[in-house]
């Protein structure tokens, strides 16, 4: 009887332990919301919102900001199921498609990624100060990139990517105000003057995943 | 009756607006934590534990880290109303003890910095997913450094500091793991060997806030 209550103490104390190590989590598969991007060396900081849609493998990204000098406005729909994109002007009712050559990639911590630390944003002294989040490091097989990837414990909500591209630079994304859901399906939908005449057409495959898609 | 009523409710809803609002806010008058600093063009990254006592005014701070090639280590402790700081080393068992010819500034969104933004760290859709931030920006009287602070809207915790010295660059401290209390009050008192003949003793005043402080 002794020995079936130890194994039992030991099995459990087991499984805690290996519930509580950090996992290689995904993120909700509906999720909408904001990030600003540094790009390297400060050149440029660009604001984005994002709609993020898993199930039918669907990102749409709004995008305004200053690359030097110049403003940068970008509004890109992609379907990674028709295998296009769509960069909208809904200023000058005019779309462009062209062919995306890339599989969805989910929003995820990649399994090959190594667990750095586990951290406390603010504080747990009090309800509401803090937040409990992870950081995984890692090297993208197919861009060469070192990453390094925040998310939150609980959820698996990003927080901070970073991507160092070899003779390019550092890109860091800081997301914030993410809602789980998606408020208005039909930013999925390419706007009508998509399928008129003002369609121009390229053909340039490029291979993305969620987060070099939003850079 | 019916005036009082109609008082009543334009007099809460006033308090209600002036209640959101977020307010300069000032930290606990203890704190512990982590930060890490990066240093301006990526050259050096230091972490740093630090302990923070606003009412005594003495802050604790180790840090360990890279400059370029070489190992940087520093356990400083600050004591203000002493007008005295230590720069302990426990390895040769001596001390620099020099003057400090600063006020306390404790730990505060100053009362001219503007408010930029209320953001969400990860998502309130879920609970223990979300922090909710307020983030200021401003010019330091004293340094002219523009600086831009992200605390917590509940509890005014600390979570990035960012300030940028003209000529010099960026300064970029991440908090993190922040404790409000004092786990050990003998951080704040210097060791024996710091009152033995091993202590060299430097005059050079210098002029902190708690952000430079860390630097």
């Amino acid at each position: 009887m002794e020995a079936v209550l130890v194994l039992t103490i030991i099995m459990s104390a087991l499984l805690s332990a290996l519930a509580q190590k950090p996992h290689h989590c995904k993120s909700p598969p509906y999720l909408q919301g904001k990030l600003a991007v540094d790009f390297p060396e400060g050149k440029s900081m660009v604001y984005e919102k994002f709609y993020y849609d898993a199930l039918e493998e669907r990102i749409r990204v709004v995008a305004v900001g200053k690359e030097g000098e110049h403003d940068v406005f970008m509004d890109r729909l992609l379907l990674f199921r028709e295998k296009v994109y769509f960069d909208i002007s809904y200023h000058n009712k005019s779309c462009i498609k062209a062919s995306l050559d890339a599989t969805f990639t989910p929003i995820a911590i990649p399994l090959d990624a190594r667990h750095r630390a586990q951290v406390v944003l603010g504080s747990l002294s009090s309800p509401a100060q803090g937040l409990l989040v992870n950081n995984w490091v890692g090297t993208d097989a197919k861009t060469k990139a070192n990453y390094s990837l925040t998310f939150t414990e609980l959820g698996c909500i990003p927080i901070l990517s970073m991507y160092h591209f070899d003779g390019v630079g550092h890109f860091l994304s800081s997301f914030f105000d993410m809602v789980i859901g998606i408020e208005d399906p039909m930013v999925f939908v390419p706007p009508d003057f998509c399928f008129s005449k003002n369609l121009v057409e390229w053909k340039d495959g490029k291979a993305v995943n969620f987060f070099t898609a939003i850079l």
